[in-house]
């Protein structure tokens, strides 16, 4: 059996293969660079939203992202809808609930897709996971106000309930579906100070989901790449300005083999 | 009582502590550098433009923004909800009236704005300011076709007769409430070159109302700062590319020292 | 008479002087950049997709780019109307079918476009071409999943059926008009790893015919341009993320006079 460390390996050799299609429904502030992080990553993105139309799109794709930042009603229906045509498809889909306890209609939105929907994997900050376990957080907006540490036991508690792995980002990583629980330490803070790093792992979670078949181990090894390329893009960077096109590098020239050696990942 | 450059320092101290929560109903074209320029400040930004989510969203915040680029009707109704909310809350609000003059649907916008709402700032190039002040301007899109010495003596004229403080950039920066006439020569002829610097100007002012009380002051020393971040970022770039990153990283780096002996603010 | 080196040179000397207005209806994923695109070549770009501005807006525009990424019906209804409004002003309209093939909205979008308005160039990719001429293509999503060769004998048959210019971009370029067939080899692979460099194209192309009357020759000559911006930007570039703003300062630097002797027309 592949150490978890293995995986990491094996699964960033596969994308760089197969270059999967992911579509997603994703919010207007990070779609430019999701698609980014995506093409770096190896994968084929691809953004469509339109009800009439998700339906053909997700058919081709080997995950769908579903982010409900920037949201509208028009925009749940879609998700919804590709949601839907996933399931029957067998297409995994990762639930980005972006704000989610902030306002009504994200913290629904969120629970209806999960409900309406077969998801594969939550990908939320703290905050985000602890609203929608129904504690209370201390969300005000997009960015998380509680900690990794505060939500680790709501999160094993909400994979339990939902039977969906869950996946919680900040300055640790967590994955969890209940059972097990896998900690990823790679990254940096200045991911924190770029908007849109949080929905970009989602989509490579997605990506990763794309080529592996166990959510578990595709999320975890996802953060663990992601992360490394954050470590790699920060030497040298001076602020969250040139991190950006550096991480962007990062993604795209990171080996399979460089992971074998640098990734952070312990259970 | 504070010089004006004493403020500046002060106001950045107070934004990096406080990161204040600016909420935007902005345009597609500028939503991702806004958010990036927000973060770089010490702000915390959030995009929600939903009229069944911004009234709950602009009860979290220190500062609106609404920014009528790439507008559509249901947008201006969304903008007016959340103007209205954040009126009865006390939240100020900066308006950015991207086209005005340009197009019917956007010059009408502004106006609703104004009327409907309680604006604290109103921060445009200087044909926006002569179209909302219903003078011929040069305007035919987005870009300023007149210049901020043209529009001085009708920016003056407008905020007295609003009683709404304007703020007009360009190659110099000028705020006026119709009595104070505060101008800026921080800044850099590369911030011209790149889509979005000047929404990110009146996003950067809504972070300064989110921590000075006085809007005039707090556009004052916001564009001070933004624009000597500007001149920093430009040391070194060799284009409009190359300056993006090295704008953020200066936002996010120079701290209120820095200020006291670098911004030129005259009154 | 000029050769095609010639009127590259002068083409980007009247782009410069003249900052033609390019209207943009265009996708949310490629906004941002398409904008600095067009300003870093010397365009005023603008974006607007409201049915009750796009007519007004139109009028201001040298050139109007119709982009079906990210479509939904309300966006082709205003795609059309601008288009007829184009149409009547003899203002250029340059499409770009992005993802036509892979969906139905996408592909009846594209051709209503050109069945209602005057298009004077459809830029895509192979495949998205290969789909215009009813041709079966291997698209699966909005990445090109055929060759340029594989489609260059339908794109003249395409142009001559259409009367509309085709160009096709990818590894190498071609521009037809079923008549005269130009290929251009200006260009790097990194272009392709970054989005939205084929919307980008497009823009480029929309500016140039802003002051070429020849719609093959202005999308001949923009294409040879844009590829050497990004020869010019991968020389010193790590990876995708450098490669952007890299470009942007190549496109912002190069001279009429660079182009006299690097640009690799052939017909």
């Amino acid at each position: 059996m592949q150490t978890i460390q293995q995986q990491a390996t094996a699964n960033l050799g596969k994308l760089r293969e197969t270059r999967p299609l992911v579509h997603n429904i994703t919010n207007f502030v990070v779609m430019n660079f999701t698609a980014n992080i995506l093409l770096a990553c190896g994968a084929s993105p691809v953004m469509a939203h339109a009800e009439n139309e998700v339906e053909e799109m997700v058919g081709f794709a080997r995950a769908l992202v579903l982010n409900i930042g920037t949201l509208t009603d028009d925009w749940v229906d879609a998700m919804v809808k590709a949601g839907k045509k996933a399931t029957s498809l067998g297409v995994p889909i990762i639930l980005d609930p972006v704000g989610a306890g902030a306002t009504t209609l994200r913290t629904n939105a969120a629970k209806r897709i999960l409900a309406e929907t077969k998801v594969s994997v939550v990908r939320g900050n703290a905050s985000e996971i602890l609203a929608l376990a129904g504690v209370q957080s201390n969300t005000k907006g997009v960015d998380a106000a509680d900690s990794v540490d505060q939500a680790t036991e709501q999160a094993i508690r909400l994979a339990t309930e939902l039977k969906v792995p869950v996946a919680i980002t900040g300055p640790q990583d967590l994955v969890t579906d209940g059972s097990r629980v896998i900690r990823i330490t790679n990254g940096h803070p200045l991911m924190g100070a770029v908007t849109g790093t949080g929905c970009g792992a989602t989509a490579v979670i997605a990506a990763y989901c794309g080529v592996d078949p166990d959510p578990v181990t595709a999320a975890a090894t996802a953060l663990a790449y992601y992360g490394l390329a954050g470590e790699w893009a920060a030497t040298g960077a001076e602020g969250p300005g040139t991190f950006v096109p550096r991480f962007l590098d990062s993604l795209y020239n990171l080996t399979p083999t460089d992971l074998e050696t640098h990734v952070k990942i312990s259970e």
